[in-house]
């Protein structure tokens, strides 16, 4: 992957910098398995399964902490 | 999602904070699995199990850290 | 759950800090099951099975973590 | 349990810091499933199994964090 | 592994730190196993399952909240 | 164990860090089961399972942070 994705981990609000987690969180998966085919095919395993929601709402929380770290919690 | 549901990190009680803490854990499903019917038959699947609730315990967990950051503990 | 049950992170000990780690994880599991009968018939589930009470350590151990920052780890 | 078992986070040592993280997985363990002897007759599930100890060691990991930043990690 | 592979925890901007954090995880499999042919054939076994992958993600961003606060989050 | 193992978590340079971290992973299951005997026994259990490195790349990570953190991130 050569293209410019990830500029910067500053956002105008947490719930930009939310929906930037879950960007990292899916890039997470996609350097592991570029095949966006495969990606595709794999999705209603996940997407259907309940523990697996769950594992996927816990990698956005872990990237959430750091990118809410990096923005000073948007804090005034 | 196109509608501002996370304008901030701030809450005036470490209860709320919980309780936004849980929000968050919720959002990152709903990111992944936007349908609502669909999320809504899943329900029973991880609300009857002791693992499941143990893992959606350790999302609210996570991102509990983040927010109890955000607000300096609610140290007075 | 309209009731007020965390007014505070502070405590007096770490042993005290250590036990609001533990309500904190049992409030993000009823929070997601409210139905305390539901909660009473899944207990045998998690406290006979070693790799449950292992997960159940772990999220008590991350709410932990929290509550220590917040007592600034209760130094002198 | 009203012992006290948790004066401290303070240590002399690493090593005896990762050894308290020890003790506080443990009493994760002990305070959700406080029997003693069925917490005897579930050690071999664990304690042979590959995926067991590693989640133990994980658990052991984040409590180990909490209690090398309260102390400084024995900077000197 | 007496080869230098990790000289550094400063990149230049934050997707040279995601990559990085793939690296390291990547590392902490290779150090388990560092039989690259066993490697080998594990991959379609993560590779094409969806929790496998999740958890992959889970890891880089893991590490990737260390090379973040190593590089100050790369702010300006 | 009695044996002096943990001296201190500074290291010369990021890449002992993590093969501190490592140390670390391991000790965290050594203390669990102390039989070197049955280690060796689960060793293929889990160096041939992909799930089982990837949770063990966890831990390592999990360890690095608190010895990154320890280091101030070898920032010179």
């Amino acid at each position: 992957m050569s293209d410019t994705w990830l500029a910067t981990l500053i956002t105008e609000t947490p719930q930009e910098g939310f929906e930037l987690a879950i960007t990292l969180s899916r890039r997470g998966v996609k350097y592991t398995q570029p095949d966006v085919e495969v990606l595709h095919k794999l999705r209603p395993d996940y997407s259907n399964n309940a523990d697996s929601l769950t594992a996927a709402s816990q990698v956005i929380a872990i990237n959430f902490q750091t990118i809410a770290a990096a923005n000073n919690y948007w804090r005034k």
